[in-house]
């Protein structure tokens, strides 16, 4: 398979508008999981979609040889919502490259840190050799990740047995910089849940009742500026009880590496900084628990002015977690407080949403030197040990039900603008993808 | 003409969508204000379509006889906007009737009230009486008073001189309840604002980048949250400098009005108030300026969850003013108090929107008095003396320019819904309307 065939693959991968937290993509979402099993079919996989509550899960393997390492690829084929009005200045799911740099959603987020794992397979897995390829191979690539993965946890209980391997290999964090080889060794949990105020039974004329009635969105306002103490830290009770302090030789490694707060700065589009005291900005995001507002909304949307109290106001908040915060624990513990501080005249609805659990390993073992020679082979250089301020739920699980280690070998660069408009991978970067997983499995066979 | 062809004028009136806050509703407020000219037309006037540089201004006039009194009634065409959405049991621009009471967008806000006075008006114009009717007539019937007539003052100026008038008559304003004549004597003013909170370039992943990334959305809510202090009064500083104190006799009128606590709150659909400590509800509504927040918004709207560092926020305010609080200045102290609050890492955008003038005048001057009479008559009642909180903008610029005693006596009942959804105006009301105008017309020409 040629750059131009495998770099074909990763296009039409793009084309699926998989976006997993959209009720009405659900079509696009399982068209897209029946193209990539056909497609690991089609490379001489055993290829099946495994139906779920939800979006069906995509396992494909080479025939199980004993006594060799079994290593499990994890990934996942759906995608964040893109809509060209977030700021988007190409199509979303029609891929464009500019200068080498491929755009669209999915372009890094996971779509094409999958296609890489998977053509770097495909070149190691040679139809013709007669006792099969060196190491057992599982690919295991889910439709759920961006809504938390609900239905992984029961898949993975229910096939622990067919699912047994060594090690968990999964491309979906970052790279410090482009030809920075990079181990995360840690990520963050998450715990979401929405609040909804209301007041009055319908929107009131402001003129007629304003100064006697209580204003939802002014209620909301009150309870989320109660979030964060003024110098940023989180002022929800128990809130940093679990937290594990950073180690020392964490913060001294991390004040090491070749990444400085003008490219953080330049990377968010920001002139300056925020958070909590006393840590820096890559502490505060690699090592620190948030408590972040995604969305907000209430009352009166539209051009101009309209003068009514609204009858409520939503806020949508995530919280990173770090070890070893609980997300169940964490979402108790804010919906206590926002019960805590419900003002006269008005209703806190709390709905706690997806939770993930916060992640580390020990990147000086035997499957995180197998991950950061292949690192290092790849891209000739020193590699990085950092941990990442995203989650990926299910680390935790797949360690826990698996027994295996987990390793997370991260293609994505600083300005790949996952989650956000005009999402993109640079193709040196896919290609050094491919590179990175051959070279993974040829270690992985000589252990 | 007949009850049936009275009210049949009234539902093809409801009939227009005229909402001038919507751009995309400009031909609909048009198609309004040729019907309403060609409705004053056919009973008699003599009228006209004034363009301005937003929407026309209807003006109807009796020949002017020198040597009686001439009375001018303001109204307006233009209505709130309205949405299913929103809480609509029933088609806002298709009015329906339910035991008695007339439901539609308009009905009481302000289509039925303006439609009662033409009525009763043009009962009182006879094409055959040789010398005219008795009192000087003149109609000003706007169409952009929900956007806070911004051609209206120029119009005024202008026209100075035709529009000469001894009084001005306005029902845009309140009873107390049904069968409780009611003449207000104050009504609030108006400073409205909207102001964006930006932060990065673009959304952010709130994993990727969150915790050292400052958030429109939470800064958005620190800033709303600092407009009250805790018991409801508000913090912006020199807000209340130009405040008149409510005088005692006010305050003993008020106790004294068939309005309870309960009423108000069955009315608002609420179990509670808020607000300034020291003043009762109705204190707060009439006599009290507020900060209200009428939409906020930012961030992820759709279902579900989207882990995003939102790029903005917005919150769009309105501030109810009492004598002598001027809406320019008032714009400018909150301009300045948010400005003055802008966090690291943030932007606020202040836009100042549209404002009005608090008004008072003397109910117990010589036109008050032929307003309380007529009242009187109308509903034989004893008249209740009220402010009401609402605004309208122009009562300042009719009695400035005009130098005319501005009368409101108004037929808004306090479950109207004026502004919220399935609002609506009693049959019985309309035709006590009709006759309201009839009386008050007949005593004005025996002055």
């Amino acid at each position: 398979m040629n750059h131009q065939d495998q770099l074909q693959f990763l296009l039409d991968f793009l084309r699926f508008p998989s976006v997993s937290t959209e009720p009405d993509h659900a079509p696009a979402v399982r068209a897209c999981a029946e193209w990539l099993r056909d497609a690991l079919a089609a490379r001489g996989f055993a290829a099946e979609l495994v139906p779920t509550a939800g979006h069906p899960i995509v396992v494909a393997r080479t025939p199980a040889r004993p006594g060799r390492p079994t290593v499990l690829v994890y990934g996942h084929y759906d995608v964040q919502p893109a809509n060209i009005a977030d700021g988007w200045t190409r199509p979303p799911f029609e891929p464009t490259i500019v200068d080498g740099v491929l755009f669209a959603r999915g372009a890094t987020d996971n779509k094409g840190q999958i296609a890489a794992h998977l053509l770097g397979a495909a070149a190691l897995l040679s139809p013709t050799a007669a006792d099969g390829p060196p190491v057992n191979l599982i690919f295991l690539i889910e439709g759920e990740e961006e809504i938390g993965s609900p239905n992984l946890r029961p898949f993975l209980e229910r096939h622990r047995q067919e699912l047994r391997c060594d090690a968990v290999v999964i491309s979906d964090t970052g790279m410090l910089g482009p030809d920075l080889p990079t181990l995360t060794y840690g990520t963050r949990g998450i715990a979401a849940l929405e609040v909804v105020a209301a007041g009055p039974a319908h929107d009131l004329h402001s003129g007629i009742f304003g100064g006697a009635i209580a204003n939802p969105c002014a209620a909301l306002a009150d309870l989320l500026a109660a979030l964060h103490h003024p110098d940023g830290r989180i002022a929800i009770p128990g809130f940093y009880d679990d937290v594990v302090p950073l180690a020392p030789w964490e913060r001294a490694a991390w004040a090491q590496l070749p990444i400085t707060d003008a490219d953080l700065r330049q990377a968010a589009g920001v002139t300056a900084f925020w958070g909590e005291p006393d840590y820096t900005p890559v502490e505060r995001i690699w090592g620190r628990p948030t408590a972040e507002l995604n969305g907000l909304g209430g009352g009166f949307q539209g051009v101009g002015s309209k003068t009514v109290i609204p009858r409520e106001a939503f806020a949508k908040l995530t919280f990173r977690l770090v070890p070893d915060q609980d997300p169940d624990r964490i979402g108790q513990l804010v919906k206590a407080f926002i019960e805590s501080r419900v003002p006269p005249a008005i209703r806190f609805t709390v709905t706690l949403g997806h939770g993930g659990r916060p992640f580390v390993m020990d990147p000086s073992g035997r499957w995180g030197t197998v991950a950061r020679r292949a690192l290092e082979q790849t891209f000739a250089k020193p590699v990085a040990l950092i941990r990442e301020g995203g989650t990926i739920p299910i680390l935790h699980d797949l360690r826990e039900i698996l027994a295996a280690e987990v390793l997370l070998l991260g293609l994505a660069l600083p300005n790949a603008n996952a989650h956000g408009p005009d999402e993109n991978f640079p193709l040196a970067n896919f290609a050094a993808g491919i590179r990175l997983h051959q070279a993974f499995l040829e270690l992985a066979a000589a252990l």
